[in-house]
């Protein structure tokens, strides 16, 4: 198991009562330096001419390591321990998001127009017209963020309920990413033909349907069958949203190491929802060597055990990861943690390109094939390089919803790609910087703009 | 057709450049006057020494009202119409709610205690203790707002996509006077098991189900199927609600007569979804004596053309709405425009009283039967005693949200009706002045506590 630093995931806030005297915090913080803690910010709640009263948030780098720095600070002499509580709990007490009036409802008119009798008109302009709801309601900004549970982070099949808080994340990434509204959508139901039958039912209400952490291969049939019936815009983001930054990092990649994608050996490993959509879009953006493999090595022709998305993507070789690392040019890990060494990345060809994006722990950690390779990349915000989907899905919804796309097809996946990889400047572009920043404000709208554009060109736009 | 009074519904913004010269604004009004206008808020935008450009907010009775006094406007010499627009339909554009973050996601920090690595404690905390989903996440302050778009106000079958603008004003209602989240869902069918499927699918989500504008006798099977299949309070507010709101009216309204519940006579016209609900609460609070009557007259055993719901409400007598009216006590409409004449309010009993709720046009216009009964309230806001569900609604789920009650029961709703009657004191108490204002701010509180302490005092909660 790698040993993660000290991060805001396993922050705590710890509340003290400490004698008002020169030195007194300097050998708490000492005590939580010596722990392995990491301070952040430090308030001052209250303070008397003799004590003093603060919060500390620490981070720490995991429950157990938290107790432990708790227990450092109990353990001081003249320190009394107040209260600790843990951050990343405290803000999702109650729940992340809140469904707000855009409109005030102080008074009788206020009702009369927003509400009966008033509201009654609108809703026959849109009986009448059916096109109109996009114009009177929230449906033309509001995307419904679906999951049935089977496949939550790198949790596993955790069900509706506990899936909630990452589309209740997700909906927040959309608001503040995309300014659009996102529901989270958690279904009691596993099945696919009761997956599709819900999402059809809801789907009045909703623009577009992005659908998360839903298990592979059930996954592509849920989508194929939603964009097939629906005449809304699907995108699963765990497929599409992570090959739209993949790729767009990696175009700014080999323009560091000046190869051409149609002529490097690309290695995928993790052939679910994201490898699988990986390969597929890098062929379609001209890589045409890709090895794809799974748990058991190489996806390749010669097994049997392969569903039809693999098959479709089977190459001729056999044989291990390690096998298929050889002479590769660029390694994508959709994996876990630690499976790959550094000899493995020492048999790449000349400048390597390593993304190891399973989180939170990276295929091979950064530090440990610095020199080796020309650029890495990784899931994690607290290396350079960060492969993060919301730089994908805001704009590319914010896109599709903006022209009423009937489907977000892979010509605007590779739009979108491009318009990201443009983003990181000639004078900006090396090896730590082949990415724009999530926060970085031009990328939702970029993204947005080229994929509405890439719509219009392929006439499947409707305003 | 009844002459409606000009009002918000019918509201327009008139936008206007006249010269800057004393008497021509009066001039403008005079001719929205005399076109029968009702002038609200009037804006000064621009002046200058010669010119003045102004809007006006002005009532009309219809849109063809309106129309005729933008006519009168643009006949006006020396009167440069600029613009006119319909301020309804400007307050439903883009939509009437927004999902909005309730935690800031400006940095590196905020992601990875919102999302992604640290939301995955908080995805394991309920995965392995499923209760932790009330305390972490939305789902104990939000409401499914769920329609199938059969009998959307007194609008019919209009679908699910001409419903959304009620819903959303729903929505607005709950967060406005419940504090609480509530979210349309409009379903794409209206078939009763799929209906109940899509529901129980979404329900991970929700903490109680609000069923909205379903229709009749459907209505009936998806509340009482969903309140089988799902441990989520449901609540059919057409029924319900409305019931809720009457028999507070009603309590109050009876003090004033100085009659018993128990010994009145009273007509309910109207056996849809309101109608049998509101015969159904009455029996629990004490009234016997109960005549309902639908479009062909008395609901009387005698017929053979009655749903199951009917025939349990249906009594010996026979005949029309008139024959049943005679000697009443009460007359409850929940039915049609103008059903009622003042000839069959005359042969009520003494002091009757008259509930002419069908919206936006009563039963009977108040002003024809003022000196003959001794209290009379409708649904509208223009009218003293005002029969609103808003009374209801919020705080009812409001109470059954505080304590995870697992159900709504008739006992629940007899305790929000006597909370709101109380909420009358004996000193304001008088016949035009029966029911609290909508925006009196006890209501939901003292509505939610009344609702949480008989949930506890039928142990059917479960926090």
């Amino acid at each position: 198991m790698v040993n993660l630093t000290p991060n805001p995931s396993f922050s705590v806030s710890i509340r003290i009562k400490l004698p008002n005297r020169a030195g007194m915090l300097a050998t708490v913080f000492q005590a939580i330096g010596d722990a392995g803690g990491s301070l952040g910010h430090i308030e001052l709640l209250d303070r008397t001419h003799t004590t003093q009263i603060r919060e500390l948030m620490v981070d720490a780098s995991s429950t157990e390591h938290a107790e432990k720095i708790v227990c450092a600070v109990k353990a001081l002499e003249d320190v009394q321990f107040l209260e600790v509580s843990d951050r990343t709990f405290d803000l999702h007490r109650g729940g992340k998001i809140e469904i707000a009036s855009k409109q005030p409802l102080h008074s009788q008119d206020d009702l009369a127009m927003a509400y009966t009798p008033g509201v009654g008109r609108v809703c026959m302009a849109i009986a009448e017209d059916p096109d109109q709801v996009y114009g009177l309601t929230i449906k033309s900004k509001t995307v419904a963020v679906v999951t049935d549970g089977s496949a939550v982070l790198g949790l596993g099949n955790i069900g509706p309920e506990a899936a909630l808080p990452v589309m209740e994340g997700k909906a927040m990434l959309f608001q503040e990413f995309g300014q659009l509204n996102a529901f989270p959508v958690c279904l009691a139901t596993q099945d696919v033909d009761e997956i599709v039958a819900a999402v059809k039912q809801i789907a009045p209400v909703f623009g577009g349907v992005n659908l998360e952490d839903i298990s592979a291969p059930r996954c592509f049939e849920v989508e194929e069958r939603l964009r097939r019936e629906l005449t809304i815009p699907v995108f699963h983001d765990d497929q599409h949203g992570t090959a739209i930054v993949v790729l767009a990092a990696l175009i700014n990649a080999l323009k560091l190491v000046h190869k051409p994608i149609t002529q490097v050996k690309v290695v995928i490993n993790g052939a679910g929802a994201a490898g699988i959509a990986i390969a597929q879009l890098l062929q379609k953006a001209g890589a045409s060597n890709i090895c794809l493999c799974d748990r058991k090595g190489i996806v390749s022709r010669d097994r049997t055990d392969l569903n039809s998305r693999k098959q479709t993507l089977a190459c001729e070789a056999s044989g291990t990861l390690a096998d298929a690392m050889q002479d590769a040019d660029i390694f994508l890990g959709v994996s876990a943690p630690g499976v790959v060494t550094p000899e493995m990345v020492q048999t790449m060809a000349k400048d390597p390109i390593v993304f190891a994006m399973a989180n939170p722990i990276p295929e091979i950690q950064p530090e440990l094939i610095q020199g080796d390779v020309a650029v890495v990349a990784t899931g994690r915000s607290d290396y350079p390089n960060q492969i993060n989907n919301v730089l994908a899905f805001p704009g590319v919804f914010r896109g599709a919803l903006n022209c009423r796309a009937e489907a977000i097809t892979t010509t605007m996946h590779l739009q979108a790609a491009f318009a990201i990889a443009t983003l990181v400047g000639s004078d900006q572009l090396c090896r730590e910087h082949i990415i724009p920043s999530v926060f970085d404000p031009r990328v939702a709208t970029a993204v947005a703009s080229a994929v509405e554009q890439a719509a219009r060109q392929e006439g499947i736009s409707h305003c």
